[in-house]
């Protein structure tokens, strides 16, 4: 297997080389992908930033990262000396015409015309356009040229719109690759495989079997460093818009017609089409948002939002919405969107339940069926059975569990969703990237909710950091008939 | 939960109460289930043998059944003291009319008439009917008495009508439990109750989603000191009349009206009326049977069966047959009843395959949906689901078998099969014993096999000890295009 996925020669060319997410995720990522043969010799990856560094104390940067952020497992040194040499670097500001392009265009020059070339904007989203007119500008958009776009594509419809169109004034819509790495998440790409390559599943994949399904992201940490950022952008924005939405169209969406990228995207922006507006009455019955106040994980105290904001706010650590997909197949089963900062536990997870037997010989004695799908962490699958208790002679019911885990063949690391994303763009597979009109779809329906959030037309619910968030939340959960799943021991 | 399911007070008959069954199986049951708050104070149990001991000297070989049958964790010294206080003991010849029926009437008769009485015949079927006969005789018979029989039921129809014509001149079909043990056990219940208790099975379990099912019943132990007894039986009459073919039934039945004991057998029944018949030609490519041949277990030589024997024989240990249920349901579904004996590995298990998907995305990609029921050892559930491969970026698949183990909820032993059953027919309640209709049915569907057999008209097959069976099942199971389910390690 390893090197008959090998892509094509590229450049890899990132702005905001020195950031965290370069560090963390980018540099880390393409190495363990060059040590599964997947990256050809002669590709090269170029940082640029403002800072001032010369190549070899860049590479010396990268160096640290990989020290720092890949498995013992994963480390070579002789696959790391092979990948630092083929790190180059350009001080540049990607806001400014008359930076020093012509450094970067040198390098990139180099290359035959027709090699990928993909520009990584690890930047504020609001430099995407200025970034892009100068590459444009200083001729750098070539026909194998593509552009990766990181979150938060705006915040709201009309600046994620300026900012698209600040981007496709120089890139068509296949040049650009909106990220969201959850996509690349092995996990979540299980849920397409789960549905549709296990006939045992696609039989009751419907709300003729469905009760409701649980989609939920629960961290342990706070806001910490990030306040005064996060402040600005909130649970709903920071994980339901984007995320917890994709979640929901591969949970939801019709059988593809193919695993092309455009049938995938296709059958997912029908699923976000087909979301039943939240707007005007239905926003307090239909969504809940909280901030957490002081409380503890584990053993240690830790400090309400406000307290780490240090000032009054009525941005929400915790979103919850009841979304219905108006199709068919999805005919009343409430899908609960949540999230939270500061849960008990670290947990995403899709938990499917099952109706009660319409009819049969025990029917009201057994409890439902459950399928949780983990994506992180602990990946894997639990299905809730009814077995017969073994100690009653009568036919009583105990929950059996069945369970197993994602792992790969090999028992090696699962890849972090982030590399197979990186060479999906190498590659042209925008399979697993948010087309334009899905960013649209999913904004339209989040911001009637997001607005009267900001006008205080829901309250503002509370709960103790390290708990499972508002007490209100199991309220507004029965009101359809459901429960938490207890076993997420949120 | 304890005490609250104490039957009514009893005295429980045992004819051939110095045999192996009684020793092994019954006292032992009765004990734990006097443990267990299921017995009530002043429950007896009366052993009768021809052999001459004194109440004491029965006491003591109860006792040291105890000691050597029940798992440690059960052992209680206050109640095993309790529970050998109730054992009596009367010598017997149960077939002879002046034996001493007065003993055992006049123990008996302190009782009221309303007392439950249970007669368990653990002797030789052909001694059922003058035991029935000298109970009567006796008066000993009464309104609340019942009558326990164990297999075998005859060797055909004919003898099997005949035990039970000999019996019901004195006990009608209500007094009558016709014991299978198979039934007792709970991972067979667990049919039932993942079938019906589940929607997530319910909904896939037909010809629809189902392509065939697997019932194997694999012995490591040969014939030993049995040889010259199984040689007038063979696999056939020894396991599938009986123990697979109930198991079919449980796996194949419509959801019965109730639980009550006619509504489960009326449907099983109707499973086996519904069985295609295999005849005439069709025995040859439907059935398969063989011997076992010197080999090894382990690391053990074992000779080959007609070695333990001692003589030629033309009777399988190992016996195979492809049958069809014609209902809607079952329609073309392929069940495969299999047993032998000096397999690699003991393991009972239902094997349940699912249908490749009619469409999808991922036709032909992934391997088969399946089931396995494990009803010993290692009691459980398995289902094998495709998942994605993470360690490629496009979608190729792995199984992934998700897991639960069949076990009490407070961790303590599953109990044995026969205990719960002894005390059903205490219960009065029949629904895991065999209605004459259903042994009849059972015998008129093998008995075409049997005299086909018995007149050499299908080739005895040979097996090493210790190997999967005779090499030619794979090439049977391949004409209708299975495979024997691999991870059973057969």
């Amino acid at each position: 297997m390893v090197g008959s996925q090998q892509t094509a020669p590229f450049d890899y060319i990132i702005f905001g080389a020195t950031g965290d997410l370069t560090m963390r995720k980018l540099i880390p990522g393409l190495y363990n992908q060059l040590r599964i043969g997947h990256i050809p010799k002669d590709a090269r990856i170029i940082g640029t930033a403002r800072s001032h560094h010369t190549r070899e104390e860049f590479i010396e940067l990268a160096h640290q990262a990989l020290d720092r952020f890949i498995p013992e497992v994963n480390k070579d040194e002789a696959i790391i000396c092979e990948f630092l040499k083929k790190i180059d670097y350009v001080v540049l500001d990607g806001t400014k015409s008359d930076s020093n392009w012509k450094e970067l265009g040198s390098k990139l020059n180099k290359a035959p015309d027709d090699r990928v070339r993909v520009f990584y904007y690890s930047t504020a989203p609001h430099l995407f356009g200025s970034i892009s007119k100068n590459l444009s500008e200083h001729k750098l958009i070539t026909k194998e040229s593509r552009v990766v776009l990181e979150k938060p594509i705006g915040t709201d419809s009309a600046s994620a719109n300026e900012i698209n169109e600040s981007v496709s004034r120089y890139f068509s819509e296949h040049q650009i690759y909106r990220i969201d790495h959850y996509l690349g998440k092995e996990t979540v790409q299980d849920i397409t495989a789960i549905r549709f390559a296990n006939p045992f599943m696609g039989a009751v994949w419907s709300h003729e079997y469905i009760q409701s399904i649980q989609i939920t992201a629960a961290e342990t940490v706070g806001v910490e460093g990030r306040a005064s950022y996060y402040d600005t952008s909130g649970a709903l924005r920071d994980m339901i818009q984007n995320h917890l939405l994709q979640i929901l169209s591969l949970c939801a969406m019709e059988a593809p017609n193919s695993l092309e990228a455009d049938d995938v995207r296709n059958a997912k922006v029908a699923v976000l089409k087909a979301l039943r507006p939240i707007k005007g009455e239905s926003i307090r019955n239909e969504t809940m948002r909280a901030q957490y106040t002081k409380g503890g994980i584990g053993d240690q105290p830790v400090p309400g939002y406000l307290e780490e904001l240090g000032h009054d706010s009525n941005t929400e650590t915790y979103a919850l919405m009841r979304a219905y997909v108006d199709t068919p197949r999805w005919k009343d089963v409430p899908f609960y969107l949540r999230t939270l900062k500061r849960s008990t536990v670290k947990v995403s997870e899709v938990v499917v339940t099952f109706k009660p037997s319409a009819n049969g010989v025990f029917k009201h004695r057994a409890g439902l069926n459950k399928l949780v799908i983990r994506l992180q962490p602990n990946e894997g699958l639990e299905l809730f059975l009814n077995a017969k208790d073994p100690s009653s002679p009568i036919f009583s019911f105990q929950q059996l569990p069945l369970s197993g885990k994602f792992a790969t063949v090999d028992g090696s690391p699962i890849p972090d969703s982030y590399e197979r994303l990186m060479l999906d763009v190498v590659r042209d597979d925008p399979t697993l990237f948010i087309r334009r009109d899905e960013v649209e779809a999913a904004w339209a329906w989040v911001e009637p909710t997001l607005q009267a959030w900001a006008e205080d037309k829901v309250p503002m619910e509370h709960y103790a950091a390290g708990s499972r968030g508002p007490i209100a939340a199991k309220t507004f959960i029965a009101k359809t008939g459901d429960e938490w799943h207890e076993n997420m021991k949120l």
